[in-house]
């Protein structure tokens, strides 16, 4: 991070004209968040999201809604909290996640599974039919995702995140 | 994506092992999730969050509210909407984010800047005093991201979302 100053290397120029780009008024300086990942990592997620949310609409199914469906359907009889565990999703959130795919016929609960856990989930068959389509949708999603990044930059990204 | 499949590359395994150790009940499959960059910039993103909000307890600033203090900081008499469209901010969130440094004694607003406009923003002297706290905190917390992704990695990121 280099503070107030003005100068710099070429990147940083390039990075400053981008901002102005942006914002015409004046170049504004963004030097002192460049060292901190998390802003980068922050704005990439919301405009990923916001795609997501726009191109799911028509299913009305959110990010987090999604990854419950998939792994759901991908690994029937999961309890609620190796559910929550696998997604790295609070109970508490997982509980209103569930509750709002419930009401929508989508997920339901088997009172044992056949290792005599109880509350194992699973899809409907409702569930299935709303998840393919969910599915067709996500990837045209990503389809714009890796227009928007490059295929190069899409697949190293995934590379380097998929074992945090 | 490979849906239900269960066998698969070396990688796959890999993963499934990794997801199995977070869960130690079963092997739960996260294939269908493999190829959606969103999902693992969202796992990066709040464990990122996490910690820097855990690391700046002690002066009790947000991430986003750190990205305000830091580029009014490095550019003195911003208007409100030059601040939003370089952070990417919505500006009702950005007006309530502002509203809350400006409690604070952070940020003021001025009547009218030299160029005359209007509601430009700067720091307080103690704006400028707790951004300096908040920087050093939040260097704290970027060593402990570059531990925990490696050095390599870490600057791979930067370099691959700093231009998205």
């Amino acid at each position: 991070m280099s503070g107030t100053k003005r100068s710099g290397t070429r990147a940083q120029a390039l990075r400053r004209e981008a901002a102005s780009r942006r914002s015409p008024r004046l170049p504004i300086s963004l030097d002192a968040l460049d060292g901190h990942l998390g802003y980068f990592i922050r704005r990439l997620q919301v405009w990923v999201f916001q795609d997501f949310i726009r191109t799911l609409a028509a299913v009305d199914i959110s990010p987090a809604q999604f990854s419950v469906l998939v792994v759901t359907g991908d690994n029937r009889g999961l309890s609620q909290a190796e559910l929550a565990a696998t997604l790295g999703i609070e109970r508490a959130r997982l509980a209103r996640l569930l509750h709002r795919l419930q009401d929508r016929g989508a997920i339901q609960r088997l009172q044992a599974s056949d290792d005599g856990r109880r509350h194992a989930l699973q899809l409907t068959p409702q569930g299935h039919t709303l998840l393919a389509r969910a599915r067709a949708l996500a990837a045209r999603h990503e389809k714009k995702l890796v227009e928007r990044l490059g295929a190069e930059r899409h697949g190293q990204l995934l590379q380097m995140l998929r074992d945090f």
